[in-house]
């Protein structure tokens, strides 16, 4: 939240490198089969788009599964990624959306946020993010072993309530006997449990992610989840606007941070911005996205009353 | 299937390594605090014990967390077992639980299972599982992706429909408006969409995780989901018998697969093991519990007349 007031800005940027929307002489220069140069690739893509958003938002969202489905090369251009976002000073929710039981959501929670057991027994961090997401579909066994570690080492989660895409309501919006939709039973869970975690700001580490793209929903969930920060994806390119995403804030102003990533990271592809500054400097162009929508954003704040700076 | 019979065992190992477990002189060989003497301790543990039950079991399913905690480096050694079980001819079922929408869905289908295109737009594989487990609660936009890759590379998978653990029932156990509970409804759904993708031998490549610790539970889900290959975790550490596995197969004594990871393992912790065996026989230990776990099972099998060998 110190971010968040530091920067005046409640909007993240998702870090999701797609091949086929990067700059042509970016591909160019490493255009060949090889894993190490899907890295190389990657994190020269990543580090000037850091570079460019780091004075603007307070946090980047890297998507794991856009770089582990290049294997362990792939996940070594993720942790390049998250230690330069760190080293830039930006908060780090690691979209992961993991869910296991007992150890094995343990094993989870300590490599994504906590720290891991050596071989002779020494604890070191691993990826080291600030925040991850988790899916709730196993229970409360599946969630408790990453409360354990968000209250140790001080870090934060997401849990998936209700997700921005299309059919999410496959299941999360399945009504249930004694009332309500299964996304808000889930959001009453997190409600419970987001109490035992509130920080100094009133605020808990246990956060949930509620999509853009669905506002009525939102304010359901605002009221079931007061102290609860919501991770609002669908933003921009799946179809949300800012005006979708206010009644995940709270009367406060805080609440909510927004998502967008193709519609930053590959700004330079679209008007406006595409005539202003071209595939060379698509990170500058990523960098007025990003101040764009800031302003998109605060103005839908302003408009509610809902802004705190 | 083939694999199944030819082993004629429905019996599979889950390589799930835990420094915890592992015996003595072998942690003592890898002591220090790098993560490469994990992955050489990983893969000599690994290594070992399939070499001890390739001509057991038909499958194995390695845990991504416990690798994955390890960062880049811990899922390398997740690869190179993953290749060195391939190589003994056994099927590879990635236990990843993996969850997303549309491309990054595909992302991880194309990662685990599928092809990945290079920066020169060639496609290469990289994890190239046989099968992976997925979570359904984003709905079919989270799943569709999935589907395409298993009919594109004849790859299968697993929905986590009734999961093992003890809170599994906080939210798949909700009962619905309309009649049934949530996991009833995921299972509808998996029999419905597993009709698409029907093998040669009358099972489709879309199966469904259920525990078995809810052999109640496992029949209605029976019904629901004629064709789907169950992969039944819960058996051993968890508290499942073998008969309680016994209504997730068919009258065919097909239509299910049966897990244990830690009773395998680390079975030479344990007796009858622990005499017999000790801790520098670890892997004859690990072959024997198979064995044993194979006869439990086929007995079972046996005693209701499902038993297709």
């Amino acid at each position: 939240m110190e971010k968040i007031d530091e920067k005046e800005n409640p909007c993240i940027v998702g870090l999701d490198p797609y091949i086929e929307h990067m700059p042509k002489f970016l591909r160019e220069e490493f255009c060949d089969d090889s894993f190490n140069s899907i890295i190389e690739l990657f994190l020269k893509f990543n580090k000037r788009i850091i570079d460019s958003i780091s004075e603007i938002v307070p946090a980047v969202k890297p998507q794991i599964s856009l770089y582990e489905k290049y294997g362990s090369e792939g996940v070594r251009a993720f942790e390049r990624t998250v230690r330069y976002a760190k080293e830039k000073d930006l908060i780090v929710i690691l979209d992961a959306k993991r869910n296991d039981i007992g150890s094995t959501a343990n094993a989870y929670a300590e490599g994504f946020l906590g720290k891991v057991e050596m071989a002779d027994g020494s604890k070191r961090t691993s990826f080291n993010g600030d925040f991850m997401t988790v899916n709730p579909y196993l229970g409360h066994d599946g969630i408790s072993p990453f409360l354990e570690v968000c209250e140790k080492d001080g870090k934060g989660i997401f849990i998936l309530v209700k997700t921005s895409n299309p059919s999410s309501g496959d299941f999360q919006d399945k009504e249930l006997i004694g009332g309500g939709a299964l996304f808000e039973r889930v959001a009453e869970y997190v409600g419970e449990i987001s109490e035992d975690l509130i920080g100094d700001r009133g605020y808990s580490s246990v956060g949930a992610v509620a999509g853009a793209t669905y506002p009525k929903e939102a304010e359901k969930l605002r009221e079931l989840m007061p102290k609860s920060i919501f991770l609002v994806p669908g933003y921009g390119a799946q179809g949300g606007g800012a005006e979708d995403t206010m009644p995940c804030f709270n009367e406060d102003g805080y609440g909510a941070v927004i998502n967008s990533s193709r519609g930053i990271l590959y700004a330079y592809k679209r008007a406006p911005y595409k005539r202003e500054f071209g595939e060379r400097e698509f990170h500058k162009a990523a960098g007025k996205a990003a101040e764009d929508m800031r302003e998109d954003v605060l103005e839908a704040m302003r408009k509610e009353g809902k802004i705190p700076w």
